[in-house]
């Protein structure tokens, strides 16, 4: 495809423009909330919804697999996970094949949230000219993305320079159930072939230039249960005589972490990558500020007085999170408890190059060997809940490259190369299932609200996101 | 009174057992939770069924004191208070007169919760000669306890030796609100000539040996608030970026006390009174070991190997219990959330000579001592939550030796002279307002179960208990 057919591609999504933001409205007006069981049928609907576009596009093999039950703990035990939508465009063995991620499910929203207009209205501020609805940029606006880079090529009448296979699922909001089986049993059936695999799934790091996503934190979720009576206690009557849970747990919580952020276990940091100068200079131009960062938390709670030493700790360090108490007392006001069971909860963002069952040694080890100098007479089980590894690609291959010169041609800017401080761990199954590489591209700002109320995505990141996307593909098929 | 007449008495309170029973299976079965405001009618019921009871045993000058609207948080914002019901029998200034409280309110229960019986049925237990209900024990067993000993002396045509001063709350359950003020007004009017306070709401040490109960530790209930950011954060995003509210406040708390129960923060131990041999002889033949300790925890979690020590901990040392932390996550399962604000909560079990205003100053310095040695970005406001001193009383005054005489003479031994670990901050209040001494003269037994599931009062504690509260007032009429 030449520049002329480009250009040509820019101005039909331009033309298209009317009809992108009616695909987009049809999308949201689905309350398909994945996390609240009595929407699931509206789940379905969005799924139906998708293979209605997608067969009118000219898309094949297009299948709604089933996923089976949902596991517990769920209120009916006979629900269904919803499907996932597969389809192919296009099937030459001379092209390029591209996977393309999305969902179709959105968090749940209610006006009664604090929303300005109803969260299942797509509602155009034509002063701003932003889309404000559930789901606009996470994920409905990107997936409706790549169908309309489909719908301006076939009203071109041109073809697609990649053969596109399409998995979009309902379930990412809530933990992507039966997911990472599909890809596996896949990799060798529905998705054989696939060169590379782009997800449109995260937001720009700011809100003024595009960026590309070329790593993730991975994390690994621990909790530390410290028993002791074989009930609750009154303080009044006990405190003083028995030995306290709260007590022992306290002191292994504040043997984690300090008040810096550096991790106290031994171990832990000798297993990080060192940062090369090389690294180091990639921070350099990033459009990130403290003042940003102060914006997002609404504070003035930053541990650095610099963007690069802000962002080093969110990309490619590793840190450690105290998130709370169960069994504990909780409530507001006064209990004069003495809780028989506590289980302190905390995790680990994790970078290159931690080794996981070596993490897990070394943390777990640490809490046992605290709680014996304790002499505790109480009993003590630290475990891991659950784990996620990081991902780091190399975002200077094919992929990337192409994906960096849709980017400049689009934007008229070079992206920022970033990482993100959290996990989507599906990027690391198509990794290691499909065996290609994966390349994070995003739609959306970082001020978009993904989960929060009035969710947004600007129109002009709607609209360039098209035509990023389809660069992309045009990019990415010549090299 | 002679012995004769005790022994009269004694006979009499045998003959009318049946009586007594039904007076306490009708107490029973009104429903008096304090706690429930949709039960409230049933707690003013029950006031009704005290007034009926008194009238019929002669007594005088009832009055139902409203104590008005109920203070926030309620669910109805005009439900009232239940009333205290005053009354009097004799007022002949020849005699002393003597203030009996206990309480007609109870602790929620519903056979749901695993009682073997209607908790609102009073069940005896013809086996094991136990009754089984809610409020046997705490508190309508020792209030009808009262009443069946006036009923005692009336057949008999016998008159009272002391004049008798009624109080009974119907909010004991539920911070006896309104009470505190209420006595002040009323110290030098209703309660004029109060020569003593007998109060009959707490429970022997152990199931065996009849107590006094002499001193009862306050408490001090503090909360450490830490703020950080301006609402709760991803740890993916925020995690080593900012500093975050739970690792500053766990350090904190584990900077208070040791897995030994030992309190750490300094001055605090340099208040306690010291033991003396005397005290310490006090211990030793106090009925009590750590084999009941465990059974009571259900665990072996005892700091101590020998009883005395384990008592001297529950009754005449500080204790400090770290009840929770509200803000955090506190369920099961994974949530990977950065608190914005946490609040610790713990607090202080009192005695002998701690200065309140000095111990919170200790306490609120120290906390913020170490959050300051933690240089954090967050800010601390640790202050105290509600505290009620510690009360020790002399255990050979008139009212204690009369009390050791009834109990030698009912139960044929020397009670145990014990102390609570837990506090019942009316004690103080009757202390201080009406310049008196207070006695606590338990009728049930450790193992009743007061606020647990088949609450239940031994029938010989019932029938005994009436026993001792008579010749209680015999003996004090005497001195």
């Amino acid at each position: 495809m030449s520049q002329l057919d480009l250009d040509k591609l820019f101005a039909k999504i331009e033309e298209l423009k009317p009809k992108f933001i009616e695909r987009l409205t049809d999308a949201v007006a689905i309350k398909s909330v994945s996390g609240d069981e009595s929407l699931r049928p509206e789940v379905v609907k969005m799924s139906d919804f998708l293979v209605k576009e997608l067969t009118t596009l000219g898309f094949k093999d297009i299948v709604q697999k089933p996923l089976g039950t949902q596991p517990p703990p769920v209120v009916n035990p006979d629900i269904q996970l919803p499907p996932v939508v597969l389809a192919r465009s296009g099937s030459d063995p001379s092209k390029k094949t591209v996977l393309i991620y999305g969902h179709y499910d959105v968090q749940p929203a209610s006006i009664e949230d604090g929303w300005n207009t109803d969260p299942f209205v797509l509602t155009h501020d034509k002063v701003k000219d932003i889309l404000y609805g559930r789901g606009s940029t996470d994920d409905k606006g990107p997936v409706m993305g790549w169908l309309n880079v489909v719908e301006a090529h076939n009203e071109l009448g041109l073809e697609l320079p990649v053969n596109l296979v399409c998995c979009f699922e309902g379930m990412e909001e809530s933990g992507s159930l039966g997911l990472d089986d599909l890809i596996a049993k896949e990799a060798s059936d529905y998705f054989k072939g696939v060169d590379t695999v782009c997800i449109s799934d995260n937001y720009w790091l700011g809100t003024k230039k595009p960026v590309l996503t070329y790593g993730l934190r991975g994390v690994h979720y621990y909790e530390i249960a410290i028993k002791g009576p074989g009930a609750d206690l009154h303080s009044g009557v006990f405190g003083g005589m028995i030995g306290e849970p709260m007590t022992d747990l306290i002191k292994i919580m504040s043997s984690l972490v300090d008040s810096q952020g550096k991790i106290l276990i031994k171990g832990i940091a000798d297993m990080v990558a060192p940062l090369t100068p090389e690294e180091d200079k990639l921070y350099d131009t990033i459009d990130f500020s403290i003042d940003e960062l102060n914006a997002a938390t609404g504070s003035k709670t930053s541990l650095h007085d610099n963007k690069k030493d802000a962002l080093k700790h969110r990309w490619r360090y590793p840190s450690l999170s105290l998130h709370g108490v169960e069994g504990a007392f909780s409530g507001v006001g006064a209990k004069t408890v003495i809780p028989a069971k506590v289980i302190g909860k905390f995790s680990i963002r994790t970078v290159p190059n931690i080794e996981p069952a070596k993490l897990d040694k070394i943390v777990i080890d640490h809490c046992n060997e605290v709680f014996k100098s304790l002499n505790s007479v109480n009993s003590i089980d630290a475990h891991l809940l659950h784990d996620g590894n990081y991902w780091v690609s190399d975002p200077y291959n094919d992929s990337f490259a192409s994906a960096a010169k849709a980017t400049k041609h689009v934007w008229g800017v070079e992206p920022d190369y970033t990482r993100e401080g959290g996990s989507i761990p599906i990027t690391l199954t198509f990794e290691n299932e499909l065996k290609t590489g994966v390349l994070l591209l995003p739609m959306g700002r970082g001020d978009d609200g993904a989960h929060s109320i009035n969710e947004k995505l600007d129109m002009s990141n709607y609209i360039n996101g098209c035509k990023t996307l389809g660069a992309y593909l045009h990019y990415y098929s010549k090299v």
